[in-house]
């Protein structure tokens, strides 16, 4: 019985924005549906995991500031590298879920063009008037959305969501569920691709 | 200008393990040197970092437990699971440099064995005493070297060795350093033998 493949990433996440460039060619190469699930991150590492921030760590900071680029340039794609020290993607997450349950496809569209902005024309999505003008581009109606987006009852939906996520124990951005199987890390989609093609982790 | 694989590792480490089991290969069929750098990671990710050993991470701990053995039978390899809350790698890391000053060969066929020891049949690796057991083997003076563990002199060389290790970026086991490339993580293997087949980040 195949499962889609849940695909758990921070819309601020430059790991999960690279990830979502290579899912969608392994996904149809396996024949399996990919599921959306941006979620906030911060709160899994920080409120669930008690760690600090990545780009706010000694050593892997200057790590990452080396890996990013060279991460791009191993799956032959753009990455923009704006300041995200004040960015957060509440707003955009909580939309996604707004947008989902009415229009999984559009909600798609949605999280590619917030991705896109973000990671390729490196431009902040932190505003909810930003995250609006992108729902709009993949035909939500705006003035509905920004109602939406300070209502109690979405912040609900996004607590429910977050407490669904850690209760399936992923705490990365990007983070694959499929057939039950945990992987994290765009640098493990080597990983997910040889459970995708066997069905087992024995060595080929 | 071909430069040695620097292997940075924590014999505590199963990641460690795994990665010193394909590691000779790798290097190998791309004709370099291993140079083999044990070094403590607690001590990189309490004290430098500020973070939590990773079995002591919520989430992470769980999904650890679940990953260590799935890596090993994708690599093909034993894997032991021993309770090490009680353990560390002081003395095996001081001893692994003893011999280090004085037979590089020694002290690579020391640190499989201690590997070994540790991961394969799941046996302690803290006491000084068995830690010099493992060095008899590889035709180390168990006395010498017992008596060396305890002095200040072999302390301050492990700390010179940890404030190198810190100096250049590692922080992670395994850790690898080719060509003033930093590769943090078993999972990034195959990321090490792109760099050693291209010499470039670049899409083949």
């Amino acid at each position: 019985m195949k499962t889609d493949i849940d695909f758990y990433f921070d819309f601020i996440s430059p790991y999960g924005y690279l990830a979502s460039t290579q899912l969608e060619r392994i996904a149809t190469a396996y024949q399996r549906r990919i599921e959306w699930r941006p979620f906030l991150v911060g709160v899994t590492v920080m409120k669930i995991m008690g760690l600090k921030p990545m780009m706010q760590t000694p050593l892997k900071s200057d790590y990452a500031r080396l890996d990013k680029p060279r991460m791009a340039s191993l799956l032959g794609v753009p990455l923009a590298s704006p300041d995200m020290s004040r960015s957060n993607s509440i707003a955009a997450t909580r939309a996604f879920h707004w947008i989902r349950d009415r229009d999984a496809d559009a909600s798609v569209a949605f999280a590619k063009r917030v991705l896109h902005r973000v990671w390729v024309e490196g431009r902040d999505i932190t505003p909810p008037e930003v995250v609006v003008e992108e729902a709009a581009f993949v035909g939500v109606d705006a003035t509905e959305l920004l109602a939406a987006l300070g209502t109690q009852s979405l912040k609900d939906r996004l607590q429910r969501e977050m407490d669904a996520t850690v209760a399936r124990g992923v705490f990365g951005s990007p983070f694959f569920i499929v057939d039950e199987q945990p992987v994290w890390g765009v640098d493990r989609l080597w990983m997910l691709e040889h459970w995708l093609r066997h069905g087992h982790w024995q060595r080929e």
